[in-house]
């Protein structure tokens, strides 16, 4: 008998009729013979109604008693899908994330999980028991609850999946899988059938939201597969795994993000140290500072661009600047619209033609290019944000994506 | 340095203005050099809500899930309240009812307190906190939720403060405190400014609804006064303990109770086991009997009367009326619109005069007393409903309780 983890998100989960798909979804695994435990999230707004529920009390609310607040959450979805499943004929049980071992360490609101003790977990499966965990929570050492923070259901998911030896995650939302390239801006973009650990990990991180990353390196670590699929229809979805995939040398998919800002500080002194003393106050702030160019410099003066959000472009101005008066720089300017555009493939270093392909499109679309970042397996370009969607097109048919 | 416990129920906490006017109520106690420990009960309407969203899965909601369900209310107010504390500038910090060591045995939905281990309350006191701890439940030797049925917030405040050895707990709702009778139905019912642990036991089994006795019989037990006040106002609330007092030899207070209905089986042979015969079923089906009085025999014949609450009175018909055609009874019938009445004192039993006076008086109003039965401290009465009130007001004259 293999072992199932499955996943439902809010939307899957966000009323009584839902829970009740989700119950016959469940079910359905339980009776192709597999032992099935389902990670859910909370239901549709109830995390917003949460946060809104703390700011009526306070703007700056306490991230330890937010994260007890937000836990209950997860806790009512849980506990009202093992109600439906029980009214359907099933044995099952609900678990919070301390009862079900997830033990975390004390950041608060971004916890992060250091260790599973699925031993509950065992026992209420050889009870005969589907189990059903309350996602995006753990506990400390010191019993205190935590929430994992962005992707924290994912993460529990899949991290139970590892911590079982589980076949699969079944990840299932209400998006049908990963495609080629976002279906709202590229209509005709195709639902890949698999993709790798690697790619996937550019995706999301360039831009794709379907899933966060964090969840997707655990599944590359402990070499879990993870099924990306709807919860709302049988279609087949889209299977992130590694092992098995050959190097494919094309292009996979195309991904943008609208959110981008650059600063640029022009006519810095290329001295050692320059970078460290303007990065450094950054990262205290917690600005999360993206793509980082240095141009060649002349005459030892360089100048240096770097990518933020758009949210946080005025405030790393504002710090940025003193330092470059400071070490003698002429100016700081920067541009708030701007878009990132990716094409990801595995082994795309190793074939040359994609790079030249990807400037080509551009340009024969009229779009210039501002900025060039590259990984193995990804180039990223930057361009103002009113030209994404058209880039994401062009590309998309030149690489030959569609359907 | 005294510890003090507070209990804050439903209304109290019932949105974000009230949870602020409870914060500022509990800091008044801690700037009175307190300790302060906090109970609060779920916000409002908070566990009906949950109620209805688990009745919207199923009829027969499983009776673990839904003690996790309920559990979550108080989790919420909890938090708020700390967050509110916290913003007013206090150190603060909530707990569940399992991370306050407040074991329980495994009746869900009607748990009982089996130990308390207050060693992370005592450790969050040392560390300056004002502890806020979510009321109504408890965890299981197993680690699982558990509710504690009714009451279970002024259960879990009064064990509390018995557990931390607290010199009073108090009590706080929208009511003000116990009165001599229930002033919606006698306009000049006074407040008690005190009243006995047995007293109130009573006043609470015989109809008030201002407290559960489960409560008050752990305050007796363990000697905890019980201060009963109102959290919307500072005047002065009624002080339920037991050692101090003397026996009063007075009427202290009326109680009605509406929901009462009455079954006679009429014409039942007298022979051992019959009382027996009826009373074990019903007790199986959880339906509770309560007074129960058998008339002198005549021929060994007799007739059996017993009350149960009006709700109760068709299944209770319909379990004993076979039961009765077998021992050879002639009738069974049921009066479904009573009432009891009551008079409280200490020291009733040992002092002449009180049961007259309460006969003629509702003799002198005209009403006429179906069943009368009596404790050491109370006298209760069963008349038809629609004559409870003026009963009520009758007894509460001719005690001479008016303000």
């Amino acid at each position: 008998m293999s072992l199932v983890v499955q996943k439902y998100g809010g939307t899957s989960v966000g009323d009584a009729d839902r829970i009740r798909n989700v119950a016959r979804r469940v079910i359905a695994a339980k009776e192709a013979g597999n032992d099935v435990v389902v990670v859910v999230s909370a239901m549709g707004d109830a995390t917003d109604d949460l946060i809104k529920l703390a700011h009526q009390i306070t703007d700056s609310p306490n991230a330890r008693e937010m994260d007890v607040l937000l836990s209950t959450g997860e806790m009512v979805s849980s506990t009202l899908l093992t109600m439906a499943l029980e009214n359907m004929g099933y044995k099952t049980i609900s678990l919070s994330g301390a009862q079900a071992g997830i033990q975390t360490d004390s950041n608060y609101s971004h916890a992060r999980i250091q260790s599973i003790n699925p031993s509950r977990i065992v026992a209420e499966i050889k009870n005969g028991n589907i189990v059903i965990v309350a996602g995006f929570q753990g506990i400390t050492k010191n019993n205190d609850i935590t929430t994992l923070g962005r992707g924290g259901s994912d993460t529990t998911a899949v991290a139970l999946a590892a911590s079982l030896g589980a076949s699969v995650c079944e990840r299932y939302t209400d998006v049908e899988g990963i495609f080629t390239a976002d279906p709202r801006v590229v209509p005709n973009a195709s639902k890949l059938k698999e993709i790798s650990y690697d790619e996937m990990l550019e995706l999301a991180t360039y831009g794709s939201k379907v899933m966060h990353p964090r969840a997707v390196e655990i599944g590359q670590i402990y070499n879990v597969p993870i099924l990306v699929a709807s919860s709302f229809n049988d279609r087949p979805g889209t299977l992130i795994h590694g092992g098995l995939m050959e190097i494919q040398n094309k292009v996979t998919a195309i991904t943008q993000d609208m959110d981008v800002a650059k600063i640029t500080i022009v006519g810095v002194p290329d001295t050692p140290g320059i970078a460290a003393s303007i990065f450094e106050p950054l990262a205290k702030t917690g600005i999360s500072v993206d793509t980082i160019v240095q141009n060649a410099s002349i005459q030892n003066i360089t100048d240096l661009t770097f990518t933020v959000t758009k949210g946080d472009a005025g405030k790393a101005l504002q710090m940025v600047r003193p330092i470059a008066e400071k070490v003698g720089a002429r100016e700081c300017v920067a541009d708030t619209k701007l878009a990132k555009v990716s094409i990801i493939g595995s082994g795309m270093q190793n074939t040359p033609g994609y790079a030249a392909t990807m400037f080509s499109t551009l340009f024969a679309a009229g779009i210039n290019i501002q900025l060039i970042t590259t990984s193995e397996i990804r180039i990223t370009v930057i361009i103002t944000d009113d030209k994404a969607n058209e880039a994401s097109k062009a590309l998309h048919k030149a690489f030959a994506l569609e359907k």
